[in-house]
């Protein structure tokens, strides 16, 4: 990264002029690890911050196979047909385990991908939740500095991902697929209850009854939920990404939404407790980057991990012993 | 807390003689956040330490409506039968959103609750999935130095607490139900990847053959998923909660696991990671906690926290001012 490093004003001025090399440039140094990169980025986010915010931040979820990078694209087509400028972005945490593919096929989304009015910006392979999550934010508020009206937060995965996207948009959309039996059996309760709609999608051809069944099931179990603190009923929709038919009702629904939190003041509440989660994360994260690079905590570590691996030492006792030595050691050292 | 304090070794004695008066005391005592019960809650696990481990720890999630306590209390029942003492905990993740009653309902568990041979913690109201986690791998302990051999940790939520439970357990149980049309759709496929067997309840009455329908479905499906690095191919078996069915070969199952994953060495390397993931968890529980607590952080918070609700501040730029004022600042204060 560092060799190819431009100067703080050259990656704000990039950026604000809407120059997608440097945005990806951008994105590409807040995503670094190094500390001199880390310490140009913060300057960076310093300097687009006052010009980010002005985008409705969108996460979509969904099992695999619910068509999400198809719906991403349709629903992106529609919205820069209404003149909006549109960036996706991803929060993959599949490689915990496997290597999953999110945004990474560069085969997917083809058509927005080669329209001007949009940015994909495929997710980092091999980075782990926390990270991403938190790098998210910032590619997040690149693009708005860059002008994209619209964000599409992208998530697949086991539930951390989810709770992560829904810490850092507007609006949390549920994607879904209408199936024969028990409609609300397989589904995950905890995304029913933070997400705003549910979408059904492949409402299209032979599906369409059994999709417009499942929306009926779906928005009477929705009422068994407690109301949101927000007063908003999550919605349930239908739509189909391939025929391209009840798109414009889903981006009505969220006008709506908005339009209405704006008025009530949950917009911006909503949006101020992010910022604030948002700094208890990257406390978090440099906290711990800061006492695991110290050395004598390296060296201690190396002493005990044997003892603890094999059960012979107390990881609780120990892991108190270790942040006393980082606390009361760490002044002076980097 | 404090005023009920029993000393250490009345602690750690009454544990290992297995009063249970005692060891919910001590469970209790673990939960505790103040910072005198803290200290003497690690000297208690130290004490126990040598005593623990001697126990098969199981993992049991599903969606709600699965009928987890039902099995538990069977599965529970069958094994007291067999001469197990079985102690059942939980990982409740949903006073998050909402008040859940995992473990919290008295009325829950009856038979297996008034069983000598078993030992059944309700799991703490309000409390944080971090936190709960891991208190309950304490908790663990402190019921395996008990001289309980079979611990069932149940679990239901949106991800972040299957993770947890996987951290801390041998086996990993994902319990489901038989449904009409697509058996894999809403299933979560993060679980699927992390679960070591799949078991269909309610197969009576009825839905004897969609159980073993799905039940060849799953099974199938799982052929699709990459070899798990113990060499275990995750299983699907149906039982019955209700009529006693399935038990036993459940309780096959497991042992057969654990008879192979101790030849392979698995046994013992999953639980030595697991011992280092807990090392560090506590790490950043106890690093977060002070650093939340030192006065000079409190004031600088108390001025800043205005600005970033608002946007004007980076919220990444502050994070690192916070962490170099406690880093540099920490050294005698507590």
């Amino acid at each position: 990264m560092a060799k190819n490093r431009l100067s703080v004003s050259e990656y704000i001025q990039g950026v604000l002029h809407s120059d997608r090399v440097i945005l990806s440039r951008a994105i590409t140094l807040v995503e670094s690890t190094l500390y001199s990169d880390q310490l140009i980025a913060e300057k960076v986010m310093e300097g687009i911050l006052p010009y980010s915010g002005n985008s409705i931040r969108i996460g979509i979820t969904g099992v695999p196979g619910v068509g999400k990078s198809t719906f991403i694209e349709s629903f992106g087509k529609a919205l820069v047909d209404k003149a909006h400028k549109v960036a996706v972005l991803a929060v993959d945490p599949s490689s915990q385990q496997s290597h999953g593919s999110i945004l990474g096929d560069k085969t997917r989304m083809e058509n927005l991908a080669s329209d001007k009015r949009a940015y994909i910006r495929p997710s980092p392979a091999g980075s782990n939740l926390g990270g991403v999550s938190a790098r998210t934010r910032e590619g997040m508020l690149l693009c708005e500095a860059a002008g994209f009206d619209v964000i599409l937060i992208e998530t697949v995965g086991v539930g951390q991902s989810e709770i992560a996207v829904k810490g850092m948009v507007d609006f949390f959309l549920l994607l879904m697929l209408a199936g024969a039996g028990d409609e609300l059996q397989g589904i995950k309760k905890g995304i029913i209850e933070i997400c705003d709609a549910m979408v059904i999608n492949k409402a299209d051809g032979v599906n369409q009854d059994a999709a417009k069944n499942a929306q009926r099931e779906y928005a009477n179990a929705l009422h068994l939920f407690p109301e949101k603190q927000n007063g908003w009923i999550p919605q349930v929709k239908t739509c189909s990404a391939v025929e391209k038919t009840g798109l414009d009702e889903i981006l009505e629904m969220i006008m709506g939404y908005r339009e209405r939190m704006l008025a009530n003041g949950y917009w911006d509440h909503n949006r101020s407790e992010q910022r604030i989660n948002w700094l208890h994360e990257h406390v978090r994260y440099l906290l711990e980057k800061r006492l695991y690079q110290n050395e004598k905590i390296k060296n201690h570590l190396d002493q005990i991990l044997p003892d603890i691996r094999s059960g012979r030492l107390s990881a609780i006792a120990k892991a108190r012993e270790l942040v006393d030595l980082f606390t009361e050691k760490s002044k002076g050292d980097k």
